[in-house]
């Protein structure tokens, strides 16, 4: 991946308010791919002490969007569909998350997520996306 | 609506953090229907200055929740998939959203979420989200 | 609406093999809107005796179509995905499916469809879908 | 996997009346896996000539179901809610479908399947579908 495909996926993590506020982290990207992590703190929790939906699905659907726009050349992204599944109740004290395409068209990117929960066994994966993106002119 | 059922929805969104930290507020309540508001904040924006996707899901997934919550009797329930549609880019002052139960059965209800964007014209619709929840025991 | 528009909502029920194949049924179009039925045989049915998935998705997805293309003029629309709730079991003589636009942009056109049972008493509805299409050039 | 799982995951093709229809053959199926096929005929088509969406999705639908049978023990299943991105257009002489289980639990299980394209160069993903069953009594 060159570094100018890099720099524009580091850009939409860093232009987009929500993703700084929620403390996820861009830890790597390449051809059609991204990776992302959450050190999950009381503020992502829902009423049963689990991390919340929404969090989980902003965490996927951004980097989905990341491996899609890591494919999309000089052209800017934006969701325009998802669906997630969530597996398990999320208990976890990191996240992580990986996005890869699907499909790359010119005007549309199909791209899909999975988030894993870290504690101290093995990595449970705990949610997978599936989303659609329009690539902008 | 009883005011035991009232308490019960109003309780999933006391108990949640992360709907206190992003600032989204009930406003109403009723037998299987629920209503939520945002005042959009430059925190809840992404690259391009509009609402973030993650923002829109998790006030939809919550107010179908709270919907669904509001048609479960005694039990709780718990979000396992979701799909949300963007119609419109999302640049408001102000977010509504209105969840109902289509379905409520004895182990799984489904709902659905509409999310309007308020501005200085006429409220639009700019995402529709439908959602399965598991009732527990 | 126009007769033109009409016309092009009843071609591409007229011209879809699998549609003549399930014995699925074109009865009005409007504005954005669609309605289609189908007398329910031994073939749509799965191995509990209920209405196949794929039969009411099909279905559901023809008749969003359907409403899709009465919104979208001169040009041609192609599923790019959808996403189907089957509330119920369908047990029926006779199954209903009401198609409408959401959103109808430049590009993509999102619609949804509800499908009832027939029976005796009052129809029940089965199954919601909503999908996403692109507007062909 | 057993003798009697096999026949289980069988069993629910052989009696689904709507598969038969189809043509829609079970190739095989493992643990928490399910393989089928489909020779593409005129009857499968839609108005442009590729085959129906419907048809992909039963098919997805069919083998993700297959793969969460060969999961669930002495338990039957059913499909609750599915979602599937269409990612080319479907012009084949051929699909073949591989479901698998992504989390079966107790009372729900959640399957993904993918459809190919076969025609005379390498096989083409042509679908991604996701969905929910519920497990019976």
């Amino acid at each position: 991946m060159d570094t100018t495909a890099a720099a524009q996926v580091r850009s939409i993590f860093d232009k987009a308010n929500f993703l700084q506020y929620l403390g996820i982290q861009l830890t790597s990207t390449g051809d059609g791919s991204c990776e992302t992590t959450l050190d999950v703190q009381h503020r992502h929790l829902q009423q049963h002490g689990f991390v919340h939906a929404g969090v989980i699905a902003t965490m996927a659907d951004h980097t989905a969007g990341g491996a899609a726009r890591a494919a999309s050349g000089e052209h800017d992204v934006i969701t325009i569909e998802f669906k997630v599944n969530f597996l398990r109740p999320a208990s976890a004290r990191k996240l992580i998350c990986y996005g890869k395409v699907l499909r790359a068209g010119k005007s549309v990117i199909v791209s899909e997520a999975e988030v894993f929960a870290i504690n101290d066994s093995e990595p449970k994966l705990i949610a997978k996306l599936t989303e659609t993106l329009a690539v902008l002119d």
